[in-house]
């Protein structure tokens, strides 16, 4: 894509902490993104000793401050109750020209904490990935293969950066998708916080309630494996998760409760026919979720956007674009000639997703057109 | 196992409904237990047409009661809703020495309405095993494999039923768990419809409150994939099986929705070491259910029981057995010189559980001794 090339190479990572995550990090910067050097700092020295003897970091900084002096770019990967702590002293020690971002599991408390300057330089990231186990010793350069990558940019993040953080997450093989930190917080409560709270509960009431004794559940067929299946996964990290997200969790706990009140009343009054359509709807619900997510690949297109050279304009676009779910799976910036202007050009795939992309970008006042980027 | 010379063979089997579950019956007791023949009824002709056809009955019958007047046993197969009716009718056309049986996920209905009388012939059956889709064209002589296959026989269920019940679900390589039929269906409940109900609930719960639209759900992890896998299947048959459990089920839903109530006030309070216990509470749960299915197989013990002969005490030595989640391999009944009394043989897995069966039924009455079945 045009514009790439006046792209400032990043070749000096810091990784402040080297878990699964940060490890992984490390390992597919290197491999697949052309870092050339991966700082990494954490607590514990036996973590780090690991991470440089399986090569996820390049170099072992003796604090946070040493790893991120000279990097180009900073990913927080350290428990979500520490981040806000680690990123202020993380923009206090880089320098001017410095990416800060982490890559923990909500965003709404972490960007509201740090201030309008801090988050020119701080935009925060969410990958939608894991493994069974943590740890640097399960660090893999493919953990990020084909995942939901978020970006939470504040409309004071530095465009450049934005572009930065946004070039670093697709070569990992990640899609980067641009949201509202408040809105992404509400959508995990949905998603993943929410269900790991259901199957929590679900063993307890299994455990507590079983007749016939505990050993009965033996019996128990596929579907209560299925919504067990994550229950009680590292207890630290996700009381943690759970509370840092304390408000949105809530909210979607008292709604499925209640969710669950109307079925009960359904059954108690013998209503057949509002159980039919319960499950018809669940049904079609599930239907249009697999369909969304069986989308072709389709061929690229080039979404040409002109944009005044002011804060914000790139997040404001990225984030139109990701809330309506369109992936963006390159962009650069062009500036025009007179400084006070520029192009944005955002890669997308098919005709019809940058059609709409343009409409999108067009009811917020942008003009914009679309060519196949072939 | 000696006694097994006396059994009656089953020649003549008729199977009611040939759907998924009445195809697969009719496949794996001509495969599997050398039934000669399975004579199949059905409302719908072309259903009929296409199990002949298959291979899963040998013959199709006007009606049920042609189906069954010569059948040595007869499963219902047809939707709950329908199974008491069609008990009534396949008792009064078959001969006096016919079991029936049904199919049905929940039992205590079915039991309760029959009489007393009725009830020394029907033993209630429920499969734990299934298909992503119905239909005759779906069926498989293997579908019952390794498949927990309950059954609850009352108190007045004749010895020799019993028995040849047990049998044959054996011969069709799934583990009769003998229960009582209120407990069943309170397990049931717990883990089965319960899941299924929440993971509905789930999925309209994230169609009309994701943030961002629907298609931000494509960002969904594993976790909410793995919760709504179940939600919205085969809706007329999970809206009788979920009314034909209701009791039960809105008690399973009233509990789960209260425990989601105590998360949400855990988190309104920010309360971490409660979080930090339900979810170590959960792993140690879900630790425990595991490890009780990964038990090792081990070597046949024989437990020889002296009982009276007297209705009902096969089914309470079983029923003990099954609420103890002690898996009976095979049975058999040798009657006593005297004609008064008889010895009941259960062949189980492993001295320590024939230890623990003898206990349970010396609990009860019963004299017990334990023996290598080598």
């Amino acid at each position: 894509m045009s514009g790439s090339e006046e792209r400032v190479a990043v070749a000096v990572v810091a990784v402040v902490g080297v878990g699964l995550m940060g490890g992984s990090l490390g390992l597919a910067l290197q491999a697949r993104a052309g870092v050339r050097e991966v700082r990494g700092a954490d607590p514990d020295p036996e973590a780090l000793r690991e991470a440089l003897a399986r090569g996820a970091i390049t170099e072992a900084a003796g604090s946070l401050e040493e790893a991120v002096s000279e990097a180009d770019a900073v990913f927080l990967a350290a428990p979500v109750g520490r981040l806000t702590d680690l990123a202020r002293r993380a923009l206090a020690a880089s320098g001017e020209g410095c990416l800060v971002s982490d890559v923990g599991s909500t965003k709404g408390g972490i960007v509201a904490a740090l201030g309008p300057l801090e988050r020119e330089r701080f935009i925060g990231g969410h990958p939608v990935c894991g493994a069974e186990r943590g740890g640097v010793a399960f660090a893999r350069e493919d953990l990020f293969q084909d995942a939901t990558y978020f970006l939470t940019p504040s409309p004071e993040a530095r465009a450049a950066l934005f572009e930065r953080l946004h070039h670093l997450v697709s070569a990992l093989g990640a899609r980067p998708v641009a949201i509202d930190p408040g809105v992404h917080d509400r959508l995990m409560a949905l998603v993943s916080h929410l269900p790991h709270a259901i199957a929590a509960a679900l063993i307890h009431q299994a455990a507590e309630t079983a007749p016939a004794g505990r050993e009965a559940l033996r019996s128990a067929g596929p579907s209560f494996t299925d919504l067990t299946r994550v229950a009680g996964a590292n207890p630290p990290l996700w009381a943690d998760i759970f509370l840092a997200n304390r408000v949105a969790l809530a909210e979607a706990l008292r709604d499925q409760a209640g969710r669950l009140a109307e079925v009960e009343r359904a059954l108690e009054r013998g209503d057949r026919d509002w159980l039919l359509r319960f499950i018809e709807g669940a049904a079609a619900g599930r239907e249009r979720l697999r369909s969304a997510r069986a989308e072709a690949v389709e061929a690229p297109w080039r979404l040409i956007v002109g944009v005044p050279n002011r804060p914000g304009v790139i997040s404001e676009i990225a984030m139109a674009l990701g809330h309506a779910h369109i992936n963006i799976e390159d962009l650069a910036l062009r500036p025009g000639v007179d400084g006070a202007a520029g192009e944005l050009i955002l890669l997308v795939s098919g005709e019809a997703t940058a059609l709409e992309a343009a409409r999108l970008v067009g009811s917020r006042g942008y003009a914009a057109e679309v060519a196949p980027a072939g």
